[in-house]
């Protein structure tokens, strides 16, 4: 049996904020949450799919919003549990496991915060394999389950529970109330059987970002045998190796968005990287050319140390070293890539797939 | 026992036209749909506060919004009871009664229709004795009864339950929501006991519309005949004779805002009235003196027909007469005047009681 205690939330903290691409929000504050309910109440269990019974009630929790306001907005520590306990109440059953939406940033921390509260399992993976932006960015969407009866909460005390005619709509919804309540909430959505979430779910992925969180992080390993573990354990395809030169940040409309761009070093020198983002990394272009496209993960580094960088921690002059991972297949789907493909996010560009990323780099 | 059939809906209609003291929404969707209901279900009965049963669940319901929009949203109809019904599954227990939150303008006519259509009875009365903007300005909330849970709903069949910790969070939730579903939405809220109901509601307010209305439509009274009645059963007051000479509007923040100007005829001559509104009629000014102010309340008619113009109706040249109606005692007390004196919608005059109006006007 799998037990998530202090050693290794920390672990995942490294390994979530690789898989948030860029975005998905700094763990620090859903950490805090979680090492306080883990320290009080003892480890979480980590389930695995198969040990969910087919009829329990499962419910996936997370926070909504821009994680910078939940640090002046400080939760109470009970907001997930109320707002898991909402969803029992209308649904009238008891959950059996809480689950994660999604295993990059700050939510792959939140749902260990009301899985230790409630004593209940969490289960290993999530619904995106990586951070995306909005509610309907889910494998459970692309598989047909709705996110309602969803319920909203925040830290004073107000609780709204929205049941809307579709996922876009569901997002729309808990979006301006997101906004409404001052810029950060506490969701629980999608509520689901144990059986459609066996169906639906991206599986692993919180040992995913476990592993690599501790290769990155405590493992004694050299910066070449964790570039080797990246590539052969999780199909890393490495995509430029430089120097960040100019950062642009263009907010507006709720996305942080933006390109950096990086001069090549090494074996990519004279050659330029730029990365488009919209909270995560978006697009990746190496002098011009598209070489790694949402939904595959496009992840920015320290050079040396290989610990992952965020778009809102990109300064100039810092030594990176980009490199893709491969998406679930559940995005390559029809219903995947029209949900989160490079179209989605405004790009006039096609999916490039990642497998040929560094042959189209090396050109 | 009284019953509102199809000529009572008219009649409501023009009375509660009045009581909007210019905003309030025009009562033409809302009263569709009561004729829609009334016309397939039969008359409503309009029960006497005292005939509630103490532990009776009595539900308001209301529309929220623009009613502008609302022209272009058609309801289908079974929002109001689905909205009902949503307070009835999560109080788990059945509304012997529906209630009018504002008596003004189109939520004069929303509660019949869902009143219709369950064959349950509407109270004779509301919880403002006119029209006002937000969800807190109520008798209800003067009392201390929370306007939650409150359901929320559109044509499309999204639909929320907000739960917030005092009314105007409530009113903030609701009105973000209400946005987001295109500017207009149906609500349930204030659920409360027959016991409640019978202390905080403002009564009557229903049989007053309608007789106002029939005074001012179907009654063969002459206009002086008309002028008496509403100064000997309804308290008007006089406030101005004149012809409109400029109509200011400034729209923005969900508000109609503006000023109407008048110069004045007969009596009044040589005089200019201006009033100051936002949605309603907000303050009377003849001459720069304060003659009347919300909460009472400033009306707006024809000068020959002394039907009421409502604040998107008011046109260069017209004839008007404006008078004055004394507003109820509920909104004297301290924590009335805070939730809808003048002050609270920004302008930094105190309230003047209506009594002496007609004395001032005529200095």
């Amino acid at each position: 049996m799998k037990e998530i205690g202090l050693q290794e939330l920390a672990d995942l903290a490294v390994g979530a904020t690789l898989l948030g691409t860029g975005g998905g929000g700094d763990p620090f504050i859903g950490r805090l949450m979680a090492e306080a309910a883990i320290s009080r109440y003892g480890p979480v269990r980590l389930a695995d799919a198969e040990e969910l019974p087919d009829e329990g009630l499962v419910v996936p929790a997370a926070m909504m919003g821009a994680p910078t306001v939940m640090v002046e907005k400080i939760p109470n520590g009970r907001e997930i549990e109320t707002a898991v306990a909402t969803l029992e109440k209308i649904l009238d059953k008891t959950a059996v496991a809480v689950m994660t939406i999604e295993a990059g940033g700050i939510n792959s921390m939140i749902p260990l915060a009301v899985a230790a509260q409630m004593n209940l399992p969490v289960i290993d993976g999530d619904s995106m394999g990586r951070a995306f932006p909005e509610l309907q960015m889910t494998s459970f969407h692309v598989f047909g389950l709705k996110a309602t009866p969803m319920a909203l909460v925040d830290e004073k005390g107000n609780s709204l529970v929205i049941d809307a005619i579709d996922n876009p709509w569901t997002e729309r919804l808990a979006r301006t109330a997101t906004v409404a309540v001052g810029g950060a909430s506490i969701i629980a959505l999608y509520p689901m059987t144990g059986r459609a979430a066996k169906r639906s779910m991206v599986r692993g992925t919180l040992t995913k970002a476990m592993d690599i969180g501790h290769l990155l992080g405590r493992s004694r390993r050299s910066r070449e045998e964790k570039l080797n573990v990246l590539r052969e354990q999780h199909g890393a395809v490495e995509l430029f190796t430089g120097k960040v030169v100019d950062v642009e940040r263009r907010s507006g409309d709720g996305f942080a968005r933006g390109t950096v761009s990086c001069i090549g070093l090494g074996a990519y020198a004279d050659r330029v990287l730029r990365i488009e983002f919209q909270n995560e990394n978006l697009i990746a272009m190496c002098d011009g050319r598209v070489v790694a496209t949402v939904p595959d993960l496009i992840c920015v580094a320290d050079r040396e140390t290989l610990m992952p960088i965020t778009t809102e921690g990109l300064m100039y002059g810092q030594r990176i070293v980009a490199f893709g991972l491969p998406c679930d297949p559940v995005w390559l789907t029809e219903k995947g890539m029209e949900t989160v493909g490079p179209h989605y996010f405004g790009y006039e560009i096609d999916y490039v797939p990642l497998a040929g990323a560094r042959a189209r780099a090396a050109q």
